[in-house]
């Protein structure tokens, strides 16, 4: 018989872009079931990729730009604009890893209590010049953790310290910050539907804020991870008492997206959304997974944050809501991967096959995943094949 | 329901015997399927943990002793004694690698061109001393290219030069061997049935020799393999004008089985058999793969030399014989792994959980290889999931 196998993956970070994981994945059902009905959904989940993989998936197009990188110095960067023949309103996609993001941040200048979003706020303002009445910022990979002061700042808002002086940037610096001031805010973001895709588990304060969960990854080391704490706190109890949000910015779910660019976005306004309804909306998931027979998805590390809504885990939790059995591909396996049992992935494998080192592999990544990806089919078959003889 | 499953690999080179191996892969089969039905036939090829395994096996004893060993030097070995309180004959088994293998060749000093067979013929005449009367010499993981030279001589044969000298170790000496005079040799070899168990793929002389085919991973440059071939070719020879062998020593199966170890005991009457004809008969191996649902197999590294006579090939055969699938499980996955599917393997895969080096993977390779047993019958039975929605 044939089967009808989606293939919804992850892309693999510095490695394959999730379109190409696709293909990868594809390349090797191919070898051994050729006449799979194979239907390509590539996923993202706001961080790096996400503009170009909506504008690839809604007809738009991407705008390359220049604006101020995580470390002041200006970056070549883009956004995507949706929808400018249509109807509706014309949608920008601004993907904070693409000018903010810790890729972005020189190996030796990494220390989140200096980097700055302010250009995404350049960004959003872009975005407006060019026609743009709704703007969704995808977070995720980011190197910053300044709350989204820099992006507030280049949209207009003043922060300043107690001798009214306009703070430094970066997260470290909020801990001198006396007041905020947006009467200088850009008039358009009033009428504009502002809309930040975020993973709703990342809170901006508190024992799970942001500063101790991601700093550390992002170059801070214990001392740093405390004042980035108390700074960060400050800046929601200034936000609080001077913009009067509608949400907790301390703990409310996707404050902490993005070093709290969630938290300083919404203070203007925006909503924070589940990446995932934002994202995979317009691609009828749901609907393609219940169609299948078979559901592959991929990461490159599968580990305990898996499961803390990574794309795998919604692909899998969505797969199982529907009866559809899941197998995940991952580029790595580490401590807890286990417990993506649990929210419906029925059996996962590794991809490499001898020993090697991470440039090794990633600089073999299509193949080896085409060729791993063939390999775990092959198992799958086995198992067929025992269950007919079975029978 | 339940799964009957036979266990049936070899060890892991420099990592995990057959039976740790085997006790690896139980783990992780237990893990998935509790009730399963298993079978364990860790198996040897003739090198390395053959004496031990056969022990093992057969109600018989490891005999520790003292023997030379390749570059010259005593060596702490063994040889393995079976039978003794039974009415057959005492039957030894001596492992050429556990007195001349690679990994006795210390690095500075693999020379295929000097190392000797010498501690074989000593351990031979110290089981005649115990009172073997059948002698099984099991060959593999050689680090010798003497043809078996040293161990004739050990066994009191002469080996002379055009000056009427005994010539000095190694393989490359012989290129200046005259005369091969065997009337010193040991008087109880004529009463003891001396077998040889070869990988039948090995041969002495031509192109497919064994200078040709191994002396680069013992250690020969191209120029050093020239000679070898040459003075091996001289071997055959000189032996076969003054034993008058049975057999043709240049191209004869097994003939090449250890740098020539199967020529020169089959120049005095040895017996060469395909090895796992003769080690696996006592195992009941093919009785028990035909009452399998599934037989899994596994190997240190998978790849083009599979096919040719390894154990995973062995077992698949003879499993694809009897109608059962086959899986097999690698340390490393080579090039040309893929040709191991034409003889009867259903699927492999490499166990490997991350990026890692060699002796990473070594250090942890019981719980790496039960991890990866484990995800594999995961697949297996995603695999019997699918087939059981699409009846």
């Amino acid at each position: 018989m044939s089967y009808r196998i989606v293939i919804a993956p992850s892309g693999f970070k510095e490695s394959l872009s999730a379109a190409q994981v696709a293909e990868s994945i594809a390349e090797g059902v191919l070898r051994v079931i050729p006449d799979a009905d194979i239907d390509l959904i590539p996923l993202v989940d706001g961080g790096e990729g996400t503009a170009e993989a909506l504008a690839l998936a809604g007809g738009g197009r991407l705008v390359p730009c220049t604006a101020t990188g995580p470390v002041g110095r200006p970056v070549p960067t883009h956004f995507a604009l949706l929808g400018e023949s249509g109807p509706g309103p014309v949608t920008a996609v601004v993907e904070m890893a693409a000018v903010a993001g810790l890729s972005l941040v020189p190996a030796g200048l990494r220390d989140p209590g200096t980097t700055t979003t302010y250009g995404v706020g350049e960004l959003i303002r872009a975005a407006l010049d060019l026609g743009a009445r709704r703007v969704l910022v995808g977070c995720g990979d980011s190197g910053t953790s300044d709350g989204g002061a820099g992006a507030l700042q280049a949209l207009g808002a003043r922060l300043t310290d107690h001798h009214g002086r306009e703070l430094a940037p970066g997260g470290a610096a909020l801990g001198e910050l006396v007041r905020v001031d947006t009467s200088g805010l850009d008039r358009r973001l009033a009428a504009t539907e502002l809309l930040v895709a975020c993973n709703p588990f990342n809170v901006l304060c508190g024992a799970q804020g942001v500063a101790r969960v991601f700093g550390p990854q992002k170059g801070a080391g214990p001392a740093d991870v405390e004042v980035l704490s108390a700074a960060l706190e400050r800046w929601a109890a200034v936000l609080t008492r001077d913009l009067s949000p509608r949400i907790d910015l301390r703990t409310a779910p996707g404050t902490g997206a993005s070093g709290g660019l969630g938290a300083g976005l919404a203070a203007v306004g925006a909503r924070l959304l589940p990446r995932f309804d934002v994202l995979l909306d317009r691609l009828d998931l749901d609907a393609r997974l219940a169609r299948a027979d078979l559901v592959i998805t991929a990461e490159g590390a599968l580990d305990h944050q898996t499961v803390r809504g990574k794309i795998p885990a919604e692909v899998a939790s969505r797969a199982h809501a529907a009866g559809v059995p899941v197998f995940v591909l991952a580029g790595t396996i580490g401590p807890g991967a286990h417990m993506v049992r649990a929210i419906g992935v029925d059996a996962y494998s590794a991809i490499l096959p001898a020993p090697m080192s991470l440039p090794e592999a990633i600089e073999g990544s299509r193949e080896i995943l085409a060729d791993a990806t063939e390999r775990s089919l092959r198992i799958v078959a086995l198992g067929t094949r025992l269950a007919v003889r079975a029978a």
